[in-house]
């Protein structure tokens, strides 16, 4: 038979032990502190069908979704020849897709479960979604998302709450130099009614605002232009681009600016109301911000809205979330509130990988009990049985052959601890430990075995 | 805008939280077990493709492939009407499909990453599959699978670790009355060299004597006639099958009936071994036996074979596993050996789950934090922090309101304890913490919170 040349789709992965290692340590400590935090988990099927994904994603993201055949379509190479499944149409015989996001099976899940879910529903989710993206570097096809949610409560304390959670856990992966910088879509839909120009060209005043910290002051005003806002209205605009200082003093400033706007006025309550939750839930001032001029791009959100920029190392943003109540109406008719905050965990464990920020080399074995020949052999078995009773993650050489060879082993692997058992030690009770990074070894009784590799 | 009436593809499933913690304490359970004999994680993209996975399942294993359309194909909503993307032949545009299986991927990660690889390779994998089945109790169309393999080594060693490993995971369910049957396809080869059939009736002979616990004597034998299997090969092979005894005994009693047989013998020799080994791992001997009959059904096994039985609860099989030494060299071109085992994860949630074997409800939240009012948030919020930072699972109401309310949402949730901080309480430095099961409640100096919910 001709031998198939392994390979894999571009823009997925496959994760080696060395790798999975660093992905379960950054994982398992995300989803310990969301469980900290009081947040639930949920799983949902990698298949959703396409009219629950279409027209979620704007035009470019519907391109982007992987659509499935159904069962039993396609090439089927069956027998000596090959039977191909003639259609017309292609989407006659697609009815399913690839989950695109995590945040689109969450508002199905609400409006399917509505009589099992408790609401306010905290829940978070780590699964791999899947987009026809390019691949190009720390961009994949298939990566997975990190997301927590809070279904069921317009209150500033669930939005005050995920704050608090992505503070905590870019702490607890060991990120310093971080900020999470917020904002409010309501705020920005006041300076969109406040600057006079028509609702259809907000997101082009808001795309443009955005860039300040990137283009500065002239570069936002030539952008306003070049996006054809009216003079007046960028007369109107740039003032506000002036105003600084910290959250308080800002949402101060616009109530004065934002006067004719309601929903402006109503964007800066809500989020003097989320800064001094912060300030209550005892968040370091140093680690969030007020942004006036973030805007995130999805249209989704109808709220408070936030990021986490990491300064050092100079990775951009690692989180990115905010209120969206109008959602899952989608799916229910009745809109129920919710915010959330997605985490960007691939580009967190490439950066963590980079700047050594993870834990020294794992593996999945701590000692390795070595086979001498076949008469030592049992006494080996049962050293290696009483080692994994005890909990000591164990492996065993899989036969009789030179102890070099043995070391050899242990050393390609990593595992730290070898234990001998010869036929010079079986009459004493005794076993030979050797530390693999010292080379150091020690004569231990067989009955003191699990004690002494604990102390280790 | 339409309400798109929510739902799932057939044969997929939710996990909402009750049942996820009760995935989640099966999948660690085993996890921990697997990585306490030194196997390593792997995982591999839910995308392949197509070439890698077609002829591997046999016919029918190829129509239940999910196939995927190259990115962009298929409908796409972007605009007032539907722009469809026209092919004669669906062929054209798939060039992927879902995993099937974890046994295919780590070949073909084994033929891919020689020099990254230490051999005898050690992984473990848990991920979900994708088969297009008619979906039905039990039967999905996603599912996890969880597999235990050794890569690289003919040593009988490395299967009875196998069998170890399952022995282990089996009796850390809970699961009690069960046994590991073991067989030798090399043992099957010879029974059938010995009877006389063409080798191309050979699967006839086994799938007719697979079924003598069935079926019982005159079954097999009626069975093999309607098989087509000559009278002369009936009378060889009707006394084999009442061999009874233990596995040296059986081993015997075949050792003189498969004389004939070069391939018999050496799986008699390798069956003997596997069972001196399992001795000295001092496995019970009440869990494993010699199965002579057991034929198992996939074609590439090569030596021992072994699937695990439960009796209380009659549930059939819980895992199935063997050797299959030729299997990677399909995308490699020179064989490596292998032995693995797969765990029928859901069946054995699914039976756990029936059989109450699992632990009791779980949430999230240890605690909940409830707001009184205003003015005693802030009291509120620092101590959701003092718990959250000494580790316990702490959920927060979402905002002040009558703790009628709130008791409520704790009870709903299954949180078992409940901390107040009211006006009363705060000038005295003191919380009330109310056990939810009991109604019980006291009153706790602040500074003694953490303390006080950790004994409890």
């Amino acid at each position: 038979m001709a031998v198939i040349k392994p390979g894999i789709p571009k823009g997925t992965r496959d994760f080696l032990p060395e790798t999975m290692f660093r992905r379960q340590y950054v994982i398992n400590t995300i989803r310990t502190i969301f469980e900290k935090y009081g947040y639930e988990p949920l799983e949902t099927p990698s298949i959703e069908r396409l009219d629950i994904l279409s027209g979620k994603y704007g035009d470019e993201g519907d391109q982007l979704i992987f659509k499935i055949l159904r069962r039993g379509t396609g090439i089927e190479k069956a027998g000596p020849g090959d039977r191909a499944f003639q259609v017309t149409d292609v989407n006659e015989v697609i009815d399913f897709a690839l989950r695109y996001d995590l945040t689109v099976p969450l508002c199905r899940v609400v409006a399917m479960y509505q009589t099992e879910l408790t609401l306010p529903f905290k829940r978070y989710q780590i699964q791999p979604v899947w987009r026809g993206e390019r691949p190009r570097m720390g961009r994949y096809r298939e990566f997975y998302q990190c997301d927590a949610d809070v279904v069921g409560t317009t209150s500033m304390l669930a939005d005050a709450d995920n704050i608090a959670l992505i503070h905590d856990v870019l702490t607890s992966l060991g990120f310093d130099k971080f900020a999470i910088r917020i904002n409010n879509r309501k705020i920005l839909t006041g300076i969109v009614e406040y600057s006079g120009v028509p609702e259809t060209k907000g997101m082009d005043v808001l795309a443009a605002i955005d860039k300040l910290e990137k283009i500065s002051m002239d570069g936002v005003k030539q952008e306003l232009k070049n996006r054809d806002i009216p003079d007046a209205a960028i007369q109107k605009i740039l003032p506000i681009l002036e105003i600084k200082g910290d959250a308080f003093s800002i949402l101060d400033d616009m109530a004065s600016v934002l006067q004719i706007s309601e929903k402006g006025l109503e964007g800066i309550s809500e989020t003097r109301e989320l800064f001094t939750l912060l300030n209550e839930l005892g968040l370091p001032k140093h680690h969030y911000a007020m942004d006036l001029y973030l805007a995130r791009g999805l249209n989704y959100y109808t709220g408070p809205i936030y990021e986490s920029i990491v300064a050092e190392p100079n990775v951009g943003s690692l989180t990115g979330g905010g209120r969206y109540d109008q959602l899952i109406g989608m799916f229910l008719g009745r809109d129920i509130p919710a915010t959330g905050t997605s985490f960007g965990i691939e580009r967190i464990i490439d950066v963590m990988t980079e700047m050594n920020m993870l834990p020294s080399k794992q593996t999945a074995a701590q000692a390795l009990v070595t086979i001498f020949d076949e008469t030592t052999r049992a006494a080996s078995l049962n050293c290696a049985k009483q080692l994994r009773a005890a909990g000591i993650k164990t492996d065993l050489f899989h036969q009789a052959s030179k102890l070099k060879k043995q070391f050899n082993y242990a050393d390609k692997k990593g595992i730290p601890i070898v234990v001998v058992i010869g036929p010079e030690e079986i009459p004493k009770n005794e076993v030979t430990v050797k530390l693999m990074k010292t080379g150091e070894q020690s004569q231990v009784k067989t009955a003191d075995l699990v004690a002494f590799i604990e102390r280790i």
